[in-house]
This record gives structure tokens, C-alpha cells and sequence, in this order.
């Protein structure tokens, strides 16, 4: 797809990441730098967790960012009437159709899920607030109660269906004919939401945008529960090699170190040594046949030039594997 | 592929990455414990950097592993008789196929490559030495000259030919269609290598042994160049999903955090936090709705149970996020 956006949930999932505990103060400070990196819609924990969070939602809000706010609730009536009330510009619903959810989750049907589901999706459109409903375990569902489901609530009007592969078990090509499959039965935009233990977040990601997808989750660094989800970086990295132009348009790409250096801070803990982009080494050439080559041009062996997103290059000489035979 | 063969170059690429430096005694270790975790091939760094690889090549082979010794050398007769000297099981050539690379590294044509390769390889075939030829940079080479290259040196009798992301800009889909490619027109084997500048390296591993590759190169912890390849622990993960059984057979996966914790010592850098299986997070389930249905079922919420790695669960209770109303 040519017009995509970044749904950071850094203030959502990047929340249940184990060493976060953002207070209110660090919430305005991350959502003003996504705001000014140029994030179009920032993802904030449910009002349902607690008073401050609600707090936190509301001051969220009233900043008056250009990026929209939205909050994540379970698609409950109860969870859906706090979230308006705190003024957000969107509603995030989940709800898990896999068997593995209904059973040792809700244990509700098809029918029972999308009957409430239009209930919830009414009332949050008839306050004027956009809405996106999405099926927790996507990618361990039935494909045929998916395609039921998102036809359902596309019909009783939501902005965006979600796809989410929650457990992080989806392949590339899994993801990219899932979201086609999806393309052709709504009219609405389409966001995934992908974990990261098998080692697919980024590249499922890319591929739903090839599918069609509109809409992408990340978080910066990438956390979330265990190894977390798609990192906004590494990302951003992926989607550069094919439209650089119209990446440095879209965002303030430089702005990244300051971003991850920011969450690292918060979290306690360094940016990973082989971090996307601003990981120590992301840009260290060691072996001899790449540093002559990277003298007379740098893109021989670099996907990206690493001044666009604000980092430097290091070029390793005098190691042993620098001599006048060393290789690749 | 049902039949694939992890090629480690943990002694190798992983040598390249900015801060592994391993002494003879290193490399003792880390092959044996790959060996005792049941890695097919170890690839080493090439004798020709200087005479104590030259040595230790010889030392690793005297080792008399189950798995086979493998250098991996330019694609020169010179380096090729250094190698054969060594007593290695087998010879990693690597030639640069891209107009990059043609450019701005050795400049030759596609026919001159060709004749080089064809000395080489017979040379290395007579002294009775297994034999592959990779492209590097093949991604970013024409799928003409590269189909020309590998079907010449697949007659000229290869035991593989590779393909290589050396820049890491390869994406998933490209990955399975080009190998795809390859398949239809060579007999030999066929070699993925890729780098993970854009967060692609373990799907594009996964996408080439889908598409028919047969052996896959990883390192520990994906050290290399710059951000590394396919991490070793993160590909096991990834194929695991789909042949639980056939992957414990083939391996010692308990064995994962020793591997890990041995060559994060050796570097001197921590596990990253965010790793695959044996990061610090990689098992820490914290939003309410996920704990509640772990304590039913761990795999409503994990792809892989933590056990089979070595690894532990940790179920984090008592943070903002477990109340009643919490959500995934
Ligand atoms: O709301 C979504 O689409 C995703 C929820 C979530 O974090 C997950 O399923 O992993
Ligand atoms: O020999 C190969 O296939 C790979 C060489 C290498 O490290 C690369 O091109 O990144
Ligand atoms: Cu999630
Ligand atoms: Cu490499």
C-alpha cells in the first residue's frame, strides 16, 4: 500500500513490556516525541487498569498533538463508556476469536462475539469516535470465523479491522495472504499488530503493507510483552530501502536516536548492542574486502546510509581480519 | 525442505562482528559445544588472514567433530590451495555477482567469473574437498547473470551453490521467489546467508528453506558484520512451530543458553534483552487477561514452551496492569 500510518503502542503494549512503568510525566514526554518524530497515531493503556490511567489518557488528550490518541479496551460496553469519557480520538477493541481464547478465555461463540461487538461499535460511533475492532490470536483463528467477523463489523461500520498475531507464530507469506484474503472481504482500513519470539515482527509487518494493510503497530525499541513486538526503528529501516523520499517526508527521521536512547532511559536498560539503526554495531565494518570497497562507496555494503537516520558510520581497521587477503 | 542442515559461522562471520576476537582455546570451545548441540557444518574464517587461522583450522579439524569443517575463502586458486593445506572438509567460495561489487571491489565479467570459478572448483573437487560457490551480494545482482553463474557452476559439479544478503535488504517473498528459481535450474544444494540490517535475516532464512534451500547459515546470538545474520537461537524458534519433534531430534536445544552465554562472554556483551528464547523478557507474561489464561494454558499465550530450550516462565503478578479489568 502507498498510504500507511504507525500506530506506536510504546504507551500500550510497550506498557506490559516487564520493566516498564511509565509515570504520567514520561507518557507526556514520549507522546510529544512521537508527536514531533511524526507518528501519526499513538496507543495509550486502557482507563480501565486504574484512576491514573484515565488521568494520564485525559492529559494525553488535552496536549492537543497532531497525532491522534486512541486507547485499547476489551470490546465490553463497560470498558467502551470509560474510554469515551476520557476523550480519546479512538477506540482500540480486542477480542479473541482462536479457539485457544474462547476456551481458555471468554468462551463465547462467532454469533455471541459479533453480537457484541455491534453493540460496543454503535455506541462508540454514535459519540463521533473513530473505532477499529481487532481478533486477538489472528493467525490461530479459523480462517472462516475470521472473514465472518471482520465482514460483521465492517458492516456495522468501524474504521479499521485488526489482525494480530499475538503469540508471534506468523510467517511472511502467512500474513501477506491473510491480509489479501482480508483486503477483499471489507472496506475498511486494516492494521497488524505482530509479535516478536519467532523472529517475523518486522518482516510480517512489511508484508501486510504489501498486502494491503493501512495501519501498523510498533513500539520504540520495540517492547512489549516478552520480546515485545514490530520495533518502530527497525521498521522504519525495512519501509526505507523501497521509498527513502517518501519516508524522510513522512517523518523526522533523525529525530530516531533520541527516541530509543529516551525509552532505554525509562526502562532501565541499554539500547540492545544489535538494535536497527542505533544499535552499537549497526554501522561497524571490520572485514578487510568490505572496508575498501566502503571507501570508494559506502552503499556497497550498507543497505541504508546511516546519516538519514541520525547515526554514524565506523570503519574497524587494524583488526586481523583487516590484512591485504582478508574477505568478506 | 524436510531436509536442511544448519551451516554455523559463528567462527567466521562471527569473527567479523566489532568485538569478537577469539584466541585458539575460543574456537576449541565454541566448536565443540556447536558439535555437541548437533550443527551439521562450522565454517571458519579463511587461512589466508594470517598464520594462526591457518593453524587453527588445522587444530579444529584434528578435533575429529561429527560436524564438518568447513573455510570459506574468495574464490582464488591461491586461497583455495591454502585452504586444501589446512585439511578441511570443506571449501566456502564467494564471489561478488552485483554491479556493485563488480564496480567497486574485483571488476570482472560475468564470463571471467565464471572461468575463475571453473579452475577453483575443479581443483578443489580433485583434491576429493566438498565445494560450494555463493554470490555475494546476490540480491542485489541481476537474476540473469546469477542464473547463468549457478547453472555453470552447478555443471562444473558444486556440492551447493549461495545465496547471499549481504547488505540485508532482502525481503521474505523475495527470498522464496528467487530460491524457487534457483531450484528449477540447478541440481546441487542451495545456501541462504543473510544479514539483518532490516530486521529480515530469520524470515528470509525460514521463506529460502520453504522455497527448497538446504542449508542455512547462522551464528551465535547472529553476530557478523555490522548487525549480524540469522541468529542461530531465533531460527531454531522459527522452525520449531512447525516440527516440534523433527527439531528436538536433530538437536540438543537445551544446550541454547549455554551456546548464547558462552559467545556473550567471549565478546564481552550481554545477551540482548530482547532475544530470541534466552533473552532476560523472553518468558515474562505481565497484563492481566495473559495471566490468567497462562496459569490455564501457557500456550494460549507462548509459540514455544520455554522448557524445550532450556529455558523458565515468568509470570509477573502484582504490577498496574494484573487488576481485574487488565487487558492483553
Ligand atoms: O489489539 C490488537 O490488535 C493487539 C492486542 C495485542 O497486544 C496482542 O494480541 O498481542
Ligand atoms: O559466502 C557467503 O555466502 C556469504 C558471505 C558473506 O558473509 C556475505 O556476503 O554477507
Ligand atoms: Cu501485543
Ligand atoms: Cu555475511
Amino acid at each position: 500500500a502507498d498510504r500507511w500510518f504507525i500506530i506506536d503502542s510504546t504507551l500500550r503494549e510497550g506498557e506490559q513490556f516487564a520493566r516498564a512503568s511509565f509515570s504520567s510525566d514520561d507518557k507526556i514526554e514520549v507522546a510529544q516525541a512521537l508527536d514531533a518524530f511524526g507518528v501519526e497515531f499513538i496507543e495509550v493503556t486502557t482507563p480501565m487498569v486504574n484512576e491514573q490511567a484515565a488521568k494520564d489518557a485525559v492529559r494525553l488528550v488535552n496536549l492537543g498533538l497532531n497525532a491522534k490518541i486512541i486507547t485499547h479496551v476489551r470490546c465490553a460496553m463497560e470498558d467502551a463508556r470509560r474510554a469515551i469519557d476520557t476523550g480519546v480520538h479512538g477506540l482500540d477493541l480486542l477480542f479473541g476469536t482462536s479457539s485457544y481464547l474462547r476456551e481458555f478465555s471468554h468462551g463465547k461463540s462467532i454469533e455471541q462475539i459479533i453480537d457484541q461487538a455491534r453493540e460496543v461499535i454503535q455506541y462508540v460511533k454514535s459519540q463521533g469516535v473513530q473505532v477499529r475492532f481487532s481478533a486477538e490470536d489472528t493467525f490461530r483463528s479459523e480462517e472462516e470465523d475470521l472473514l465472518k467477523v471482520y465482514q460483521a463489523v465492517d458492516e456495522i461500520g468501524v474504521n479499521r479491522v485488526g489482525l494480530a498475531d499475538t503469540v508471534g507464530v506468523a510467517t511472511p507469506r502467512q500474513v501477506y495472504s491473510l491480509v489479501r484474503e482480508v483486503r477483499k472481504a471489507v472496506k475498511c482500513d486494516i492494521e497488524f499488530h505482530g509479535h516478536n519470539d519467532t523472529g517475523c515482527a518486522i518482516s510480517n509487518a512489511y508484508e501486510a503493507v504489501e498486502a494491503g494493510a493501512t495501519h501498523i503497530d510498533t513500539t520504540i525499541l520495540g517492547i512489549g510483552e516478552r520480546n515485545g513486538i514490530t520495533p518502530m526503528g527497525g521498521f522504519l529501516a525495512r519501509m526505507f530501502t523501497f521509498d527513502p523520499q517518501g519516508l524522510m517526508d513522512k517523518y523526522n527521521l533523525e529525530m530516531l536516536p533520541q527516541l530509543d536512547n529516551m525509552i532505554a532511559r525509562m526502562v532501565g536498560l541499554p539500547i540492545p548492542w544489535n538494535n536497527y539503526l542505533t544499535g552499537e554495531f549497526a554501522y561497524n565494518h571490520k572485514a578487510g574486502m568490505h572496508l575498501k570497497a566502503i571507501y570508494l562507496n559506502p552503499g556497497a555494503y550498507e543497505a541504508i546510509p546511516p546519516e538519514v537516520f541520525g547515526v554514524g558510520r565506523r570503519i574497524q581497521a587494524g583488526s586481523k581480519l583487516t590484512g591485504k587477503h582478508a574477505i568478506a
